[in-house]
């Protein structure tokens, strides 16, 4: 698509945007539904065009997850359907009164949650990814442009076209939903900073910073997770072994599964033989510190492995001296994604959780469960890995934005210096939806 | 300084900014206190440093309210001395729980405040709004690298010594807080994408967009304001001339003054005589559309005019034919700050309040009121004229983010896959620190 094309579709949807934004919790939901027959509706031509997108990545000799990943049979996109009903029975995020405050007499301050506008999304290739996303949009009441992994490029467009058509029919504003088409889209939807409000990359460490690099929109990071088990000189050592095999070895492929594990030295010589025969006995791959070394027969760690997110049976293992330094090495070479201490010491326990710098920090517990759908979120767009706006695993709230409304009768700030009101600054009780 | 310096100087402010993080409420107020107490002890080696600065901005011509900013006496350190006071007494904004839910029997998650990390700040000409700055964040618990305007390089180099002296004796970790010198160490500190967590731009439209093209580390825009008035078909007469003189003319070199007057057509023939009057009785200049110009005297506004915040006594004036035309001009032309509509009409009102996308929407009061002190947060960054994390008239809450902190007894995903224990999702009532 020329440049052209997509500065007229950023400002389509920066104009559906605003009309998205008035419209009520119930038609959202019934366009969501509509989203769900339409892709019903067109399934076979679905799964046709991801036929064509299977055939093409087996002649590329993509690996076997990656296939998996990729693949749209009639069990995926029953529970693609199954997502969009359980979403619109979610409470809705839009209209919530987040602080309202009298003034002054007659004078009502209101802090009310509003879609952010126009978002950019940039995922990986997971065709359900595209129904995923541009359903949280539309259930938070934002207009979005997708952009999706190139290997899905036939299935994403009939899934589109599916999602366009339903809610078109459902009576969403034009142009609430585009889909890119090629890395120089991407690279124009980037310029678009007066139209777009806010960019949301998945991807590697690498790929986000390239985006938060070439971009000025706002970028909020899906990256990597270099998650980190750090076990404690008074950790339970059979609860240990158990977590730690947990969070390595319960799914290999996902950002909250460990990386590396850290292991106090006092407990290194009992921990390290039982935690090795039972990751060895799931298939892991262990490389270790010198230190390390001289407890498990392993291969040697080098400071790469420190740096880099496996996503692979692989787990590399560091001994500290104490838990200063394992802090002190999560914050170094961590993504700020999830770590956990295992100790029953609760005084170690306070200082992980306050010096770890991530956005989850979890005691005697597999990281795993960094995940919005089990924190209670209900629906879940990614695990942020910066600190600003939305942090750790994301719900709809972090598709919001709000606004300050502020009701008069005439009043002036001459008048508040003349003394004639004067600012009470008294709480309002219990309002939700103004 | 040396690019390496820089660099050394957002490392040190990382390791203290993960100490002042685990600092108590108390620690922190005592130190707000000791940087009263210091800038006190040390006012006339201040007050020096600031004549040399106002000598030379005389020298090179600067306008009379430029020196007004500028000068640093002993009524604006009693100012500033006495807010740092007020600030130590403000609630404490970490360590708030947002959200507590016991995910399973024994597994409690807690989503709790806690400071940014690091923030780059790069503030006005105002010695005043260096001291603001710097205990707004370590109020916060947050690390600072500190640049103002260089025509107050002398009074800002006093004032940083006596900040630094006093919060060390408070026993403030070293590094805790940097001060910049030139354009050079800005450039240097924009690229320190590891170390620092947020960039907080203080000034013109242009510059902050400079900014956010320049770094790759988050932006918390605070630009100008091209603020409306609308003044609605509905709207009482006496009560909108009111309004729209406050609004304009109350005070006309701060980013809440209005810039730019809409006015209704049915309603033109009526206000716009009486307005004009008004404002021309405390000296502003009106420029006009071809429309206006049938009902007032006045200069023809250009285009430009609708982009441009005058901070002057200057008013841009525009007949639109229906509220639907005066929303998509504050839309286009707005910064999204602060757009006020003048109306009895409830509908009207929502109608603007709905669809206006700017931080701050006003209903009949004027909108100098677009303020953190007026909204009773008692103390204020600036206003954010972004959407993404912090928007509008920002108070503490704006320099913090939030971790979640999970706490199990063992909890693993197998365990829970194998139906050894069960989601639950109980909202965990009324806790506050963790």
């Amino acid at each position: 698509m020329a440049q052209d094309s997509i500065r007229q579709m950023a400002l389509n949807a920066r104009k559906a945007g605003l009309l998205l934004n008035a419209l009520s919790n119930d038609r959202r939901n019934q366009a969501l539904l509509a989203m769900g027959e339409s892709i019903e509706r067109n399934l076979p031509q679905i799964i046709a065009a991801n036929k064509r997108d299977l055939q093409n990545a087996e002649r590329a000799n993509l690996n076997a997850p990656m296939l998996s990943r990729l693949r749209f049979d009639e069990n995926k996109a029953a529970r693609v359907i199954a997502g969009l009903a359980a979403l619109a029975t979610l409470p809705d995020p839009l209209g919530h009164v987040q602080y309202a405050n009298e003034l002054a007499d007659g004078l009502r301050l209101y802090r009310v949650s509003c879609p952010i506008g126009v978002i950019g999304v940039i995922f990986e290739s997971r065709p359900d990814a595209l129904v995923q996303i541009s359903s949280l949009c539309l259930k938070s009441g934002n207009a979005v442009l997708l952009k999706g992994g190139r290997e899905a490029i036939e299935t994403n467009q009939a899934l589109f076209q599916a999602i366009a058509e339903g809610t078109a029919k459902a009576g969403l504003p034009d142009g609430w939903c585009h889909l890119l088409q090629s890395r120089e889209d991407v690279a124009s939807m980037l310029q678009q900073d007066d139209a777009i409000d806010l960019i949301i990359p998945r991807g590697s460490n690498s790929f986000v910073h390239h985006i938060m690099k070439t971009s000025s929109i706002p970028v909020l990071g899906h990256s990597e997770g270099i998650c980190h088990v750090y076990v404690d000189q008074a950790a339970d050592v059979a609860q240990a072994v158990n977590i730690t095999v947990d969070s390595k070895a319960q799914n290999l492929s996902v950002c909250n599964a460990a990386e590396t594990l850290l292991v106090h030295r006092e407990i290194a010589p009992i921990f390290l033989p039982a935690v090795a025969q039972a990751l060895r006995d799931k298939g892991i791959v262990l490389r270790g510190c010198p230190e390390t070394r001289k407890f498990i027969n392993c291969e040697a760690a080098t400071e790469d492995d420190w740096h880099t997110e496996y996503l692979d049976a692989i787990l590399s293992i560091k001994v500290v001296a104490d838990i200063d330094e394992g802090i002190s090495h999560i914050n170094t070479y961590g993504s700020r994604h999830t770590d956990a201490i295992l100790s029953q010491d609760a005084a170690s326990i306070e200082r992980f959780m306050t010096f770890v710098d991530s956005a989850d920090v979890f005691a005697n517990c597999s990281t795993r469960f960094a995940d919005g759908f089990m924190y209670g979120f209900g629906a879940e767009v990614g695990i942020a890995t910066g600190k600003i706006h939305a942090r750790g695993p994301m719900g709809l709230e972090g598709l919001c934005t709000y606004k300050y409304k502020l009701y008069g009768q005439g009043h002036t700030m001459e008048a508040l210096n003349a003394g004639a009101f004067m600012l009470t600054h008294r709480s309002i009780p219990d309002v939700d939806g103004v």
